[in-house]
């Protein structure tokens, strides 16, 4: 199972961060492959996308089973599966944004969690119901 | 950029369909590699997550740019980035599901749109506000 770049990330944030960001606050742009610029057709039509990005900063090796939450000690230790952690076995990130603009083979998005250069691997329509969950419950250390 | 199975779906449904399915009616169970246990820990916490897979019955090969959703000829064609098509050039489906149970490896899970088989990419927390949108928007031919 081999991936390729089907585009890349142009973002502000050149290095990873611990802390958790202001999501709103970042706009960036996502240049696609222009020999796949007519396979982002219709895709205006949703207000929200979904992007699959690899995390090329992250490390996939040696990884420790279980980690703190974004380096908080005072959360106990967690799996890294119940953690948002870019170290982990394959190195996708999913950010759920919104599509501000589509300009040809360039998406300006909102909210996007990635740094500069982050190679993209995918591109979908987010769709309600299907992409969000009703009556969801998470572990207090989320919200604390 | 290569990926490596992290586990495996284990599904009643062992061909893909072009068809909607009832993913309420769909449990399955996703089986981990037994040395990432313990990166589980903790995952009981969510009541939803998100799952990464493969879809291995998929082609990445000479595909079309435009396709009608779901093969639905009554809508007019779509850029496979705008359409949720397993065929693309990176095949890695994403699912958001129920957290039915966790018993040591194995989760059992309600709504997995991954057939019989798939290999396991990621398993990450589904965290509302940043997994959900508000005040989305879709194209009309999602609901017709």
């Amino acid at each position: 199972m081999t991936l390729k770049a089907i585009g890349i990330v142009r973002s502000d944030f050149r290095e990873p961060s611990a802390e958790r960001l202001n999501l709103e606050e970042i706009v960036s742009e996502i240049e696609i492959d222009p020999r796949l610029t007519e396979a982002l057709d219709g895709l205006e039509g949703f207000s929200h996308i979904i992007v699959l990005y690899w995390m090329h900063r992250a490390t996939s090796e040696r990884l420790s089973l279980k980690v703190h939450p974004m380096g908080r000690k005072d959360v106990p230790l967690q799996g890294f599966f119940a953690v948002r952690t870019p170290n982990r076995p394959n190195r996708i990130g999913k950010s759920t944004v919104k599509l501000l603009q589509r300009r040809g083979n360039v998406l300006r998005v909102q909210g996007l969690d990635a740094i500069d250069g982050s190679p993209v691997l995918d591109i979908k329509p987010y769709i309600p119901g299907y992409d969000s969950a009703d009556n969801t419950r998470v572990p207090s250390w989320i919200t604390r």
